[in-house]
């Protein structure tokens, strides 16, 4: 079953599918994240660098053989939301994903929250989480919370990131909330934090797109 | 060798030393990204995927048991620029990173810009670069610009990044140049454009931290 929305097709799951394809594919994705973990700490040399590499390259090929087109995203037939599997910070299937699991409160105000651990992967000034790193799960999330969970189709405008202070790799928490809406326009804020308060401070303009728009 | 910047220690290594590296590394860290795509593609069945699963486990026990003390960063002895290996953006060892190799053109100017390939495990909207992967190359860029080509430390302030349309996946080209200083801050812009011209549009505040002041 699907539904068009826009240009895309998405495919809608039921709770019990959705589970099944969590236990197939995070234990996968998981290893796959601990492998790009261990590639940038190994001390290895480099002929047994080659045989690691070759031996990835043999999977590489396993797991190519079989093909089939991977919808974008599908929704969950019970809440609505979109369950992604190649986003790069909430996808099922991307390793290069935290992974970010969002948590949805308060009904139609939608503050949406995760913790999480960013790890050496994650890394910009030593010991510290990438500027980038923190920008890209704010977006993430202040996208959520503007589109009301992902039910309502929205676009990024502007978003506004601010850095109080560096944010230690290990073990975040990101929040956001729709701040106010005007017309078509909006308006998000959030934060990461680590144990000792907030870190990064993020504001998004996040708007409708034509197509969507009654 | 060894230098102190702050409270961290990087090594110096000399272009030699660095091709040996590259030589290594890259295409093992090349081959860990087409595998984080392979794992989003992938039509195998549960028990193929059960087995791939167990083949990675098993590279990474055989890498995890020689670890070293990697620097987070090392000093090149020619430029002075640093040379990066778990960077998420340009990172030598990590396989997050697209990666991006970062031109560095103009001499004081430092106008920097990067051509890289944004493939699907950096998707958000369906077939276009997640928003916040924009915000994470372009806040690399304009930090390589503001900090003179990384030879001089300095943290992230503010970044603000305009997102005009999407930006399709596939080739992108990211630029960043500095447009003013004002005592220890230096306000840096950067664009981020597909072969149509730009999509997002960047401006950020980098501030000189108070251990590297005069």
């Amino acid at each position: 079953m699907t539904e068009a929305i826009g240009n895309s097709f998405f495919g809608v799951i039921t709770d019990e599918e959705y589970q099944r394809q969590r236990a197939v594919y995070e234990p996968f994705t998981d290893a796959v994240r601990k492998l790009i973990d261990a590639g940038i700490r190994t001390g290895v040399d480099a002929t047994k660098l080659a045989e690691a590499q070759a031996e990835i390259e043999a999977i590489i090929d396993k797991l190519r053989a079989v093909e089939k087109p991977v919808p974008s995203i599908v929704r969950l037939a019970d809440t609505g939301r979109p369950l992604s599997y190649a986003n790069p910070t909430v996808g099922l299937r991307n390793a290069i994903a935290p992974p970010m699991v969002v948590n949805h409160e308060g009904g139609p105000d939608y503050r949406a929250w995760a913790e999480f651990d960013l790890g050496l992967p994650y890394e910009g000034p030593p010991g510290l989480v990438h500027g980038g790193i923190c920008a890209l799960v704010l977006d993430q999330l202040l996208g959520e919370t503007a589109s009301a969970g992902l039910t309502k189709p929205h676009f990024t405008g502007t978003i506004t990131v601010r850095y109080l202070r560096g944010t230690p790799l290990g073990r975040v928490r990101a929040e956001a909330w729709v701040d106010r809406t005007d017309g078509v326009k909006t308006y998000a804020r959030g934060t990461l934090s680590d144990a000792e308060g907030v870190t990064v401070e993020a504001d998004g303009i996040f708007i409708r797109p034509q197509w969507a728009r009654e």
